[in-house]
């Protein structure tokens, strides 16, 4: 068997930039290498390329079913939106008119009204509820449609920020403010379910500021999470409660149990393909990306190791013993020829499958295999009969690290603070979150924003009992407010 | 209990017009009613409501699983493509031209060059494949998506014919011609055995006349179904071989294993949400939908029935039992008490669930459940402890029945024909497929197109050993074809 230098083998695959050298290229280079996604010929598009797209299916599967449990039914509504529809809730339309493309012309003939591909569907969905809804008894409405929608986008980064991206929007009207906002409160802890125990990614839950909040809400929650090299902050799912916004714009009324007509009170929530991106910079590490194991499309890689062709067969047979213990374990047997298994080992550390197997001669001979952790490295020989045990409790083990990793990082890294001063160098030297009192006021939140960039990412909810000093004013603080740069 | 006339009840819903009496309108009515779909405040396009929504769901979950087992990979590309991409290839921008809705705006501003919302994805597919194939070992390439496309429609019918639609396109790159006509078959084959086995629709494959092929294939291969009603065919899958077409006009080529540079095979094959068209056309009744067992959202729907609030629990008690029993089978609980027993039972069989199931006061105190068929209206007093396997069995016999009664009709309306007065008499009169002989002229098929607006269908692969004169011109036939109107 060739020498396979397993501790510091990037070498055999073209280097990736170190995290600390230039993080935004890191990003760039690990996901366009890892083959998560490519450049698109189509301004501020992207291409989701197989991998990525599988760790999409994935993220859906888990979030469409956690969603269903709570009643939320999928459905589709059209993506393209008149002009005028778009118009009738005025904060709205004034939030997304700077990112909307417009279809102007439909086969050779120039259209009468200009139609907007939805950037949203609030508009579309709610003029449709309008028309379903008549009694108290056909609410509540719950649903929700997995899409791409169109935010115009001069500097797309993949994942991140494109013009086009694929994600879920969820829509509901209720009889009562109450149920509404329980509502909008349970997708967002939906989301943050989602995020911890399934992309290992801790948040911080809360709300927006009204300066950052949706365009038409009354209110919206967030999750927040930190991610690696940067410490900067990324949006990670929103949830919106609209109060009787879009009701009233779009006529969704119901005839109550009291006898009175009333508005109904809506929700909506999404969560988008920017969180591949979260898992990529939150876990990744200079030799490439790490996915957790209960969403990564590959969970262990097989590789067969032979010198002589009178070794393979053998090592063939001994693969399907260790296929056939692993059971549901999601594998891919790496049977490339014109590479090495030192090539292999790297570019699956690159592309983040959590265990690699190696299975040699030597393994025949013993009836072992050789499993090795992405995440710390550590290599065992384990018994063909241990396998399926130990990869499980690997596959588990990996999962909570990630999470607890991830967490320290956040826990490290997010610090009060009490002077201007402080949180504008924390800012600038990209520290992580700063956390201070806030007195509400939008100039406040200008202020720093105009001299830092840092934004209030949200108000958690998770709030001391008591307030100092505004950090900007000085006025008293009425919330504690996380402040940080976003992606 | 109420009396409520099972045999004859569809009088406590608003009534269906008859499927003889008119087809088409029936058709709308029964869509719209059983809330697969609804109209859409932008011309062209539907929406697809949960119930409709659920059932392509469950197609995608099928037919998803099936591309899976042969190796193909799923992925996502932008649905905006540049006008110049768009052109490259002759044939296929002559064929969508006409269709395409054209962006030309975004945000503020007029773009310098108009953006097509695909109408179909091979041009922007195929530029990247041109990136992506270098070699021999890059190949073959397998990609799918789902997702939604858009043609131009002026008269939209739900499902059948929509501005926007949904499906899924497969797209692939081969070595060689042979491999990559295989795939198209390969594929077209899956088609056929998902709308046999999972829809209950009995299809003819075959090949598409030069007229009727996809814009830029070399050869199309098609599905083709006999609807109900008027007998007229619907295409409900087409795979396309399509030669070095695309590979010339993209720059898919790649370094053989011999040293020479040559250019790689495609093909590319669509199912779209017709299909739920077809579903309902195909075993629908004057009393609505009958789904297919397999597919359907709710599988068996659960009535339960009392006079009096005491005898309330018991019914609920009793129900849980029946749940119970019936462990994955896909139930629904109808549970509104603003409806009468007979009301729900007009609505789901015009909602098309295979099997309904009433929980009475009898029914607790003798232990057993009343299961009805939608298909026969058949009757059952099940015991609790066979329920699960008579359930199941019916399940199964329901989907068979299905199945059969769909090919009697395909058969006994398709009728070989031998002069040209009875292919017009048939079209004329809806009586469904006529196989002819067919010189393979286009002079030949325009001619019965203009006069009896009767298509080619498809050449079927199953021909006789011999070809009688072409029906049209006299001259040698070199295939059987099928005639017929068309949706």
């Amino acid at each position: 068997m060739e020498e396979v230098n397993t501790t510091r083998s990037r070498g055999f695959v073209e280097e990736l930039i170190d995290q600390e050298d230039d993080f935004d290229r890191w990003y760039v280079d690990v996901v366009k290498r890892a083959e998560l996604a490519d450049d698109a010929p189509v301004r501020g598009c992207k291409v989701v390329r197989p991998y990525g797209y599988a760790l999409w299916e994935n993220f859906q599967a888990s979030l469409d079913s956690r969603f269903k449990a709570t009643g939320v039914q999928n459905a589709y509504f059209p993506m393209l939106i008149p002009q005028h529809m778009m118009e009738r809730e005025a904060e709205h339309v004034e939030g997304f008119a700077p990112e909307v493309a417009w279809v102007t012309r439909g086969g050779k003939s120039d259209l009468e009204e200009p139609l907007a591909i939805r950037p949203t569907s609030e508009a579309i969905i709610c003029s449709k509820l309008g028309e379903w809804v008549q009694s108290y008894r056909d609410l509540p409405i719950i649903v929700n449609q997995w899409c791409s929608v169109l935010r115009w986008e001069n500097r797309p980064r993949a994942f991140l920020r494109t013009s086009e991206f694929l994600w879920q929007e969820g829509h509901t009207a209720h009889a009562t403010a109450e149920e509404a906002d329980q509502r909008a409160r349970m997708m967002l802890d939906i989301y943050r379910d989602f995020l911890e125990n399934e992309l290992a990614i801790p948040v911080i839950p809360g709300v927006k500021s009204e300066t950052e909040k949706f365009a038409g809400a009354v209110r919206t929650y967030t999750v927040e999470a930190m991610m690696g090299g940067k410490f900067w902050a990324l949006q990670s799912g929103t949830s919106h409660y609209l109060g009787e916004n879009f009701s009233k714009a779009f006529g969704i009324d119901f005839l109550d149990k009291d006898g009175e007509r009333k508005f109904a009170h809506g929700t909506s929530w999404g969560l988008s393909q920017r969180t591949i991106g979260a898992v990529v910079m939150v876990h990744g590490d200079d030799a490439g990306l790490k996915l957790p194991p209960r969403v990564a499309p590959i969970q262990a890689v097989i590789i067969p190791i032979w010198r002589k062709e009178a070794e393979r067969d053998g090592v063939e047979e001994h693969i399907t013993r260790v296929t056939n213990a692993l059971g549901d374990v999601r594998t891919f047997i790496d049977r490339r020829d014109d590479k090495t298994p030192g090539w292999k080992f790297n570019e699956w550390e690159l592309r983040g499958v959590p265990l690699r197997i190696e299975v040699g001669p030597r393994d025949v001979q013993s009836g072992n295999a050789v499993v090795v952790r992405r995440d710390t490295r550590e290599k065992k020989v384990v018994a063909i009969d241990q396998l399926e045990q130990v990869v499980a409790d690997l596959l588990v083990e990996i999962q909570a690290s990630l999470y607890t990793t991830a967490l320290e990082r956040q826990k490290a890294h997010t610090v009060p603070v009490t002077s201007l001063g402080e949180l504008y160098d924390r800012a600038a030297s990209n520290a992580g979150f700063s956390v201070a009192s806030w007195c509400g006021g939008e100039a406040c939140e200008a202020t720093v924003k105009d001299a830092s960039k840092a934004t209030i990412r949200c108000l958690p909810f998770d709030q001391p009992s008591e307030h100092g000093p505004c950090i900007v004013c000085g006025k008293p603080g009425v919330t504690e407010a996380i402040f940080a740069r976003a992606y």
